[in-house]
């Protein structure tokens, strides 16, 4: 089959894969039933996979009706023509089957894997597929290497003349939101700094997320480049800029099961350096009971191989394992951690002085890893950075380069208009706080999406509580997830009083 | 949230899970996303689990639109008011994660699993988790009786008074179509024996996709418990009763990397079997090269398992394990093997005789399995009705009874009206046919779903055949597929000549 069709822009958007809307009878003609994938092919050998659907009077004989995906992300205007084919199966499932059986797979296996998924020639399943075999067996330091390697090739790049440096924390702990206060840190001494970060996978917010309360953070890689030349850093979404476009894809696969394998957590995170042409790497790798990762021994062997790995692509890393069993920081949730990186970066009073600290320990261990200052002078150097207020003055630069509004004050920042007060329900002290029940009940709340939904913690571990006495506030944007946010609350022990 | 929405059918089919279409500032005012999944709630206490997609002017504000999907299958009428509910992961998925960590799972968990599959709360990127967890650890013989017992619970049951046999072929030989002539031989001799079949899952027919060209195959539970009230048997698509309705979601989540391990095999046929209360049941299991099960020795431990997890639920198996090496019969898909099936009940003269031979092998096991008659008899009864028509004149009651043309002459069997000979390139002796590149050939002629298409082979393994001689011919409903065909037949070597 070889078809050409117009274009029709439907006004639907699904949300997921690309769908395509041909006219029934015209599909049963062609030997197209509902679900099946075409290849829908354009001017310039520009072209998407989609899923048929079908309909009798959204479209007509000739016609192609298009959901928002495709025309949104692609030029395609109504009356374009465009080729439809059938879809056959790529090659590449062979090599998932293949992995799905225990076998190993080398690097051209694993790079056509990895561009049929960023290319959508691989779709939901197969993707699901590829993500459930990494269970079956350990990946080899080879395969590590290989899904790196092809995961950065299979995407856009950045190549500065410059040797750059970065930052990068593994997640896990809410409110870490280190990576704002580091970066300013860093790039008011001059070292090039370009941040692309994550939004969150299935905690209430990612750097991404909070970064986009005070600034754009979806720029063009034009655009980037610009505010980099401008600023000597950046800090924005990995995932607008077909960066390693194949991680986004399978984090979202990822998404229902929650699942977060360390290999995949380690590839992900270099792929993105390796795009970025990063030379030097500070990794934060928070342990602790309800963090990620839950010991000094696994954090050592997952440090290991960011190592290993990073060395077969000449970056050097240094992992930082620090326990945390708690929040750093006061909020959670987007704007709520915003608010906590304004008051470090304006040095306000009531600032959350544990992550200013681990900012600052960050900050100077990057600094010393890259030979900037002998080691142990760079606490004490990045710290003067932020009492100067010359780290607050270069993340205004950044802010306003990314065309947000760099005049904000912390105490400005918007919060959820809705709110409620949790209380000690005992006197006593507080001997643990829950970093996975604080994590749900601000994605009951609404958050990432909700960007003012979240919670603010009133207490930390070791606090002498009396009862009644206010131990955190949840913030939300409309009744129904505040109701949510209040029932996870009350399923889940956030703070535990003894 | 909770919300009560005036439904609109809309004129669109996607064929995946359901979709329901709502006002884009609706939605977002209620924090629903594209792309999110909602439960669909009407009268009844019928609901279903529905991803959301977004539109500005195909709903209007307090409007659902519903893709066919929904209104099809459920009874819903246009202006009906249905509640919106937000769609909470169900606490099965933890029971699946737990799998994909290699852990063992109980009966509790099991059942979770497999009913919120059943009931669509689980989608279809947890199904895929799922089913790819069964290859972290095989399942343990507790496992497979858990999991067979719960997909039985989790959907609808045949009740018979009478003790009930049955007969199954494992597939994987292109043509083998036995089934449909050994029912008629057994009912023919006043042995109740209601038979669900599959559809094909990556073969060019299955044996429901065949008899539909013969018969009606999607029959209600009322409807079936009627045929079999008049003829003691029927020949019936088990996933149009909601019969281990889970099965169905699974195999359509196995598809994309064609995988089917034998233990889901296990389960899926003992499942119907237990679902339809059978006693006595024979399985046909053949090995061979290109079979799906490739060695004897294989074979015997697949045969181990179904008598033990049999054993379980009462069933008493008899295994039949044949060596297999090319198709039985001639034609390979739905009209093709309808056409063999009717020549062989209708003793026509050009009639596959190994098509015969086998289903008559296996009609006599199981009249000895039975105990209808003394071990070495049960060949010689049922050659006996083949003969003397009474299997035909049973078949044509069950055609009657389940709506189709009673009266069809072999010969009248409408084939696909393209159709392509391919011939030797050499003279020669034939040393294989390869029963998975037919398959392929017959996927991308369109069998199943396009019924006429398929392969006739004018050859069997051993024969001499000269330069230029019919090996085997095409048969096609468009010209696309047609060619899909060829190509797929050029690639392939489906018979080697020495």
């Amino acid at each position: 089959m070889r078809l050409f069709y117009k274009c029709k822009k439907l006004d639907i958007a699904s949300g997921g894969d690309p769908i395509v809307v041909l006219r029934e009878q015209e599909a049963e003609n062609q030997g197209i039933r509902p679900g099946d994938r075409v290849i829908l092919k354009w001017s310039k050998n520009k072209s998407v996979i989609a899923s048929v659907s079908v309909s009798d009077n959204k479209v007509d004989f000739g016609e192609v009706g298009l959901f928002e995906e495709i025309w949104k992300k692609n030029q395609i205007d109504a009356e374009d023509i465009v080729e439809i084919m059938f879809y056959s199966r790529p090659e590449s499932v062979k090599a998932i089957s293949k992995k799905i059986l225990g076998k190993q797979l080398n690097y051209e296996e694993i790079y056509s894997i990895i561009c049929d998924i960023s290319s959508g020639k691989l779709g939901a399943i197969e993707t699901t597929y590829y993500v459930a075999s990494s269970f079956i067996k350990p990946y080899t330091l080879d395969e590590l290497y290989y899904v790196t390697k092809a995961m950065a090739e299979c995407g856009e790049k950045l190549n500065l003349k410059e040797r750059v440096v970065d930052k990068h924390s593994i997640g896990g702990i809410p409110g870490n939101r280190t990576t704002m206060i580091v970066v300013p840190i860093i790039a008011s001494l001059g070292l090039p700094i370009p941040k692309t970060s994550s939004r969150a996978i299935t905690s209430p917010s990612g750097t991404a997320d909070t970064m986009e309360v005070l600034a754009p953070v979806e720029l063009s890689m034009e655009k980037i480049k610009k505010v980099i030349a401008q600023t000597g850093a950046c800090m924005v979404w990995g995932g607008a800029i077909n960066m390693a476009p194949a991680d986004d894809i399978i984090i979202k696969v990822s998404k229902p099961l929650s699942l977060e394998p360390y290999d995949k957590m380690i590839i992900s995170i270099l792929a993105k350096k390796v795009a970025m042409g990063v030379d030097y790497l500070v990794i934060d790798l928070p342990y602790g009971p309800t963090a990620k990762v839950h010991s000094k021994k696994t954090a050592k062997l997952i440090a290991k191989k960011f190592v290993a790995v990073g060395k077969r692509f000449n970056i050097k890393i240094a992992v930082e394992m620090l326990e945390a069993q708690e929040p750093i920081g006061a909020g959670i949730g987007p704007a709520l951690e915003a608010r906590d990186v304004l008051r470090v970066l304006q040095q306000h009073k009531r600032r959350p002085m544990d992550l200013e600290k681990k900012s600052i320990y960050l900050a100077g261990k990057l600094l010393e890893l890259k030979g900037f200052c002998p080691k142990g002078q760079g606490e004490k150097i990045a710290g003067q950075q932020l009492k100067s207020l010359a780290a607050w003055e270069k993340m205004r630069a950044i802010i306003k380069a990314q065309g947000g509004n760099s005049k904000i004050k912390a105490d400005e920042v918007a919060l959820g208009a809705l709110n409620y007060e949790l209380h000690a329900k005992k006197s006593g002290r507080i001997v643990a706080i829950d970093n996975k029940a604080i994590e749900e009940v601000c994605v009951n709340l609404g958050a990432p999406r909700e960007k003012l939904a979240g919670i603010h913690m009133h207490c930390r571990l070791g606090d002498r509580v009396a009862k009644g006495q206010k131990l955190y506030t949840l913030y939300a944007q409309n009744d129904s997830r505040l109701e949510l946010g209040l029932i996870a609350a009350r399923n889940n022990a956030v703070v535990k009083i003894k």
